[in-house]
């Protein structure tokens, strides 16, 4: 295992009617005028919208709101948000959402208290290395936003989706209640099934050897996510696979899984993002239609006891050389995907041909003058382009 | 899964070299005047003891020393401690060595913050609420007392080893290099492995189900012990094998694998405290020769399950019906404990009928009135004799 620093300050209230201890954690992070921010009705639908600002009246704790933030949230909603903030004095933002929701919450956290234009977190021009206190409610379990200092945000004009990580981002704290996620539908349960399980291939598929803590409980969140996924998609009230998968989701992404290793691959993650950025694909989606093929892309003789651990461990097939293990796992990860009822082809999400060859040269960016992206097996522009084509 | 708040702030150096962090850690926690508590004269045999009071000394921070805690600490050592703290107005606790030195640091820095005697904390006539922060570098793999806010002392006096648990007395940082555990020699090796597994055993057998993620964790840092403690065992200087065992001990106990389930049985730590206040046997040495003698006697048909689960996940017993597998299970528990040199009948530690009775008495004390301990099984003062009879 490499050296590693374990710091994961974000406390976490999990379970039914963990709602109730809200306006005490604000009030104990400092917070007195809020920026509650959400996306479209469906924290009304479900009457999430209306505790919250309720518990804040009765509180007396100031707030002000910004909705109608998007999936793949855009830099204006961003924007406008730091606007809010800075024109009210806020002094705390509360996401009450998904993913997409506490992504653009963590980018005004951070433009709150930055002169220039948030976007420069994205593009690489400045880091948010302060900003304002942030707590979240989750509705969705998928990005695992709630738990690290990762946002990923779009820039329309641009057509660009990128991430950016600082600890100053983190959430205080994050308040995780499985009975909201009820609602989400087949499709989005399905999605974050994908989106979680792609969080924990990203950091377990390394070359590094030698690293069983975090391989191991790697596995351990992918059996939870292959048992529960398929049941909270058909029983979507099932409280037990509602709840394994959101704590799953936050373990996949808070760090954990990944210390003492090399920092993942991404190269999956990369690639998806331009696909989103451009034909705005729920993330998740994306994402399982492009990991089987990356999978049997990147399969070679020198990492096929990786692939091999992966089949034995996640989906104890035991039978069969190396190679057999390692191919039919990845045909077991194609066939999971399908069976949650992903559909498995751009073609069928609405992408073809015909922009693929620009996605593969904008997913290099992040790999900057060596061109290629990935730490498991590296991936140029023509890799990335072979790999879009085989899942087309 | 029961609902949980999830909250371990402790910052985790892990890896070689870590410990030129020391100083500045200390600092940032407000550390200007430190009591540096160890054992006996290993950290000096390693160099550790020396490079800390460099560090220190060459950082102008000021401190005091309190060496000789022992294994099973005594309540004397920490009381020492805490006039040290009081008489020099200390304002940081550091402790060096395993988890009975940094358990009576905990005590020491509740007890520098509290006006009664410390052993207060123990008896169950005061929580130590506040205490001083404190950090910790560990030269063993065993207790995870590194993450966690329990601690455990012995008093001679009374002959009587009881655990407290505060928020207050987790550590605010912790230095975890695997090459400090180098030295440690095949017995004590052994010992912190079974001590790190037991404290999985003790919260992953519950009746609750469904709780999938925390048993799945708890099954990844089992197969973990499993590889790494007899290759630890017979190659003490194998980095990987110390280092996955180091972290592992951490995970196990830094309440993560608890959460969501209902608190852990406890039965065997109970009960072996009362084997350690009498004979001040290894901890770890206790528990192996314990828990297999536990596992037999708790298994039942309504428990079956657990143990066939335990059987597949961990120990990948996949022929046979539920009750062999778990049969099997218990078997493997008890020849992987021997195969680590660990002597597994109380005669072989010196132990023999003479205190069975007076001991089963005490360990029923923790559960007050009921007269009964354990969650997965209860257990009263007849099944523990029972217990303690067959571990002769």
């Amino acid at each position: 295992m490499l050296n590693f620093v374990y710091h994961i300050p974000t406390k976490v209230l999990f379970g039914k009617g963990q709602v109730s201890n809200l306006a005490r954690e604000i009030k104990s992070f400092g917070g007195n005028r809020v920026l509650l921010v959400y996306g479209g009705g469906s924290i009304k639908k479900i009457g999430l919208h209306n505790a919250v600002v309720s518990q804040l009246n009765a509180e007396g704790i100031f707030f002000k709101e910004l909705s109608g933030v998007q999936p793949n949230p855009r830099i204006t909603s961003a924007r406008e948000g730091v606007r809010l903030c800075k024109e009210n004095k806020l002094d705390f933002v509360l996401a009450v959402g998904g993913g997409s929701t506490l992504d653009c919450a963590k980018t005004i956290a951070g433009g709150a208290l930055y002169d220039g234009d948030c976007w420069d977190f994205f593009c690489g021009k400045a880091a948010a290395t302060q900003a304002l206190p942030l707590g979240a409610i989750m509705t969705l379990a998928a990005t695992g936003s709630e738990m690290n200092g990762f946002s990923v945000m779009s820039n329309d004009e641009m057509l660009d989706k990128f991430p950016t990580y600082s600890e100053a981002l983190r959430p205080k704290f994050s308040i995780l209640d499985p009975t909201y996620t009820i609602s989400v539908n087949a499709h989005h349960t399905a999605a974050g099934t994908a989106d979680i399980m792609s969080h924990i291939f990203e950091q377990y598929f390394s070359n590094l050897t030698a690293s069983d803590v975090p391989d191991r409980l790697a596995e351990a969140l992918l059996k939870v996510c292959i048992k529960y996924g398929p049941i909270a998609v058909k029983e979507p009230e099932n409280y037990e696979a509602r709840a394994n998968l959101m704590w799953a989701s936050s373990l996949a992404l808070n760090t954990m899984i990944g210390l003492g290793k090399d920092g993942g691959d991404w190269a999956v993650h990369f690639i998806e993002h331009e696909l989103s950025a451009i034909y705005d694909l729920t993330h998740g989606i994306g994402l399982a239609i492009l990991t089987p093929r990356w999978m049997e892309y990147v399969l070679r003789n020198d990492n096929i006891e990786k692939f091999a651990d992966y089949g034995r461990n996640v989906w104890n097939i035991q039978e069969g050389s190396a190679s057999d293990i390692a191919h039919k796992s990845i045909a077991k990860t194609y066939e999971f995907f399908a069976s949650l009822g992903i559909p498995m082809n751009l073609r069928e999400v609405g992408i073809d041909e015909l922009r693929l060859e620009e996605m593969a040269a904008k997913a290099v960016r992040l790999g900057g003058a060596t061109g290629a992206i990935g730490l498991f097996r590296r991936l140029a522009k023509p890799d990335i382009l072979e790999i879009l084509k085989k899942s087309l």
